[in-house]
């Protein structure tokens, strides 16, 4: 299976644009053969953009915004993921992702668990332990959301339900390079999946966006690499090299499980 | 604090052999002004020789090698972690770290529980879940050998139980490098500490060690690093760096341990 990310600057509050900019890349991605393609984290909405906005731009995970991305996912021939904030039914704000497929079937939203600081805190609820996995090609795909990835713990979940696929939208800033070199490769490595990190680059207000979105194979490597300027990458997964990376590190045959209780107290 | 780590060559069942080495290498790293110096997996004996001399290599944890280097702790004013084949009192052979003060205390012994692949358990028992925590000069120190560290769970779980510094004595071969290069750096990021990787070079055998030991920082770099060939590497640990960085990556307060407890599910 091939797939994309499109890293670029935020566009904050400018939600038309946006959805105009996930349209031609979404074409250009199922153009070059990618079945699948993910925007960074708040893609539809910007990210820094205080909490009376993240509240205005809000929509229901089927809102207009949801609407016009099916009628591209469909039109293109390609699923798309990406992140938006989200009004919930009981008018809580949440940072989430969405995907939805080829068809234009909304296949699964995922809500932040894990909020980061003061910036995530003041705009968003933080989601509760629903972690969707979703099936598509023959790959079980599982989402998290930037400093959820951070967690080891969040990535060893998805991947004891199954996932060999995990998606990340981010909006990972300077001086937190670490995470875009290092972390999402030992998570890929450790769990011997393959991982999407979709990041910004460019500035938002006061933050400075690191790029460096990525796409790690289950060895650890990095298959597709971005830098710090926009661009729509693509890698293909190869489910044979991804099942011989298995075959030599056996971490889930290895595990001890009853060692780990600890992790789950409080 | 300022800590070692003797990366080299094993020499395998040359334990008279691997005691001098010991003692010149502890003797020079305490002239350094180090207060711990930690040497590779089964340092005392070799690691890759089979299930038959580890036996009859193998001694208590307060067997002549132990009172050998408990001498050369006392005398060199150093405490020193080695890795030797731990014969127990019900005749199991372990893979097993110890330490010793430079007192001459014998302060913890640790059983390596996650063993990795016929190498490992053709020639040992698997320890149980006994993982100590030592109390050094203010710092907390835990202990985990080689594959244990490639296991998130395993470096969470000492991080919860309060430690600092965690020392890894390894035998990490080709084509594993990964995990010299980067995921020992995402276990001291992640866990918001220090970590010393003390790992082989050379060869031994069919084995072909990727040396790469590191001092890891709890910001993720490496302020010690070996390359291929031989080194006694030694690198100041600073508390208040630590503390800097802990301020900024609030993992333990951001953890959402409800989320985690499938971890430990058999």
């Amino acid at each position: 299976m091939r797939v994309a990310l499109y890293q670029c600057s935020p566009h904050p509050l400018e939600v038309a644009d946006n959805l105009e900019r996930l349209r031609v890349q979404a074409a250009e991605a199922a153009s070059q053969g990618a079945a699948l393609v993910v925007f960074p984290e708040m893609f539809l909405s910007g990210y820094n953009i205080g909490a009376r906005a993240a509240r205005e731009l809000a929509q229901p995970s089927d809102g207009p915004a949801a609407q016009t991305i099916r009628d591209i996912a469909r039109s293109s021939g390609i699923a798309i993921v990406y992140g938006y904030p989200e009004l919930s039914d009981d008018g809580q704000v949440y940072n989430a992702v969405q995907m939805i497929d080829a068809q234009g079937a909304r296949r699964c939203n995922y809500r932040k668990t894990h909020l980061y600081g003061e910036l995530d805190k003041s705009m968003f609820s933080a989601g509760d332990a629903h972690f969707p996995v979703v099936e598509m090609d023959g790959w079980k795909l599982g989402f998290l959301i930037c400093y959820d990835v951070e967690f080891p713990e969040n990535a060893r979940r998805l991947a004891l339900a199954g996932v060999d696929l995990m998606l990340v939208p981010t909006a990972n800033m300077a001086p937190y390079d670490f995470v875009a070199q290092v972390t999402v490769r030992a998570r890929a490595f450790e769990n011997q999946c393959y991982l999407v990190y979709a990041n910004y680059c460019g500035s938002e207000g006061s933050i400075h966006y690191c790029g460096q979105s990525s796409i790690c194979a289950p060895d650890g490597q990095q298959i597709g690499l971005a830098g710090r300027d926009d661009v729509l990458l693509i890698a293909e997964l190869d489910r044979a090299s991804m099942s011989e990376s298995q075959a030599i590190n056996t971490y889930f045959k290895d595990r001890r499980p009853a060692f780990y209780s600890g992790l789950g107290e409080p």
